[in-house]
């Protein structure tokens, strides 16, 4: 993983992350996070992955059902933000990704194995954006506690 | 549906606006943009659906084809715009869901209808993006009538 | 193809391209991007299209699969960055597309015939996030050469 620092947004930190082959995104993200002090972001990028481990959010059970992809693939579409969890950063992250024939699948993001590449632009989250982990949802939503509307 | 005003971003107003299980988007979203004055806005989101009603463009008839999705499903990609048709908000919007085995389907959105949640930065257009309803298209394009390329 | 010069962002050029009927997309916005002076961009889009040329990147043969998509349907996903490769603006993209029932196709980007429209935002790239052509991957990277991190 390389990082590059980008100018300031508004007074909110950005970073270039640049992830290799073989390498695993989801905790270095998180640990990016942590380390850089940015208690809450969101994320875009472009890639392709050698291998994902996805999930659906089984409502009844309350947990992810979870389905691997052992397959080089395309990163299509990944959007995604960061938020604190007891102090610690936790990322929620949807994927769409494309097979060899164009077929798409897509999901819950547990685990990335990239290959080639895969580039992910962290922007920072205004604080008034930021985020709690809710244990009712299992996700992590707005803070909406000092809403006016 | 609950609404968080963010701070303004270059002059232009933004919106969380957050749904809960059992609500639809659509109409709430529409209804939003007419309340507080955004004659254009764009989105994005992240969530899930227990429902959904999806069209496709069939450019012969010039009318949507209409299918729906009636099993819970998360939201991996959904972009938009609001724009003002004789004076009332009109959503145009492109949604991808992912289902229980990582499939996904996806199609131009008519019905939403959210569980467990549903997340929606509103983020107001700047008056040189506007967009004005065309009827030979029935979609919602720019207005480039002072474009000056 | 239409062209509307919007308020820069930041101090960073923003263009709204429209194109119409029967166009072709990649050749147009490279063109547009070297005749406005823009060695970096990244875009955002929504519209339909009549057909495309979709690859999927071969690791092992360092080439594009191509397959082509020869009927209606609707962008549901599409982003993308500009990059110059030996002066010349290169665009990387990739795509995710809604079939008339809702089932889905994508990949990268090789070829977009517009029907009925396309809109595209063009961003211009801050200096810090150029990109340069890297001939071992086939990608255009972001440029970490002076990376702090």
């Amino acid at each position: 993983m390389e990082v590059k620092q980008l100018p300031e947004l508004q007074g909110q930190k950005r970073l270039a992350v640049f992830f290799g082959a073989g390498e695993e995104m989801m905790r270095s993200l998180a640990d990016l996070a942590k380390i850089r002090s940015m208690p809450g972001a969101y994320f875009t990028r472009i890639g392709a992955l050698r291998a994902a481990m996805l999930g659906f959010f089984d409502i009844a059970r309350r947990e992810y059902r979870r389905f691997g992809i052992d397959e080089q693939v395309e990163v299509l579409s990944l959007t995604g933000n960061i938020a604190l969890e007891e102090g610690e950063p936790r990322i929620h992250a949807h994927i769409v990704v494309g097979r060899f024939n164009g077929a798409t699948l897509g999901g819950h993001l547990l685990e990335v194995h990239v290959r080639p590449t895969l580039e992910v632009i962290l922007v920072e989250t205004p604080a008034s954006l930021r985020r709690r982990f809710d244990p009712a949802t299992g996700l992590a939503l707005l803070d909406l506690s000092d809403a006016p509307g």
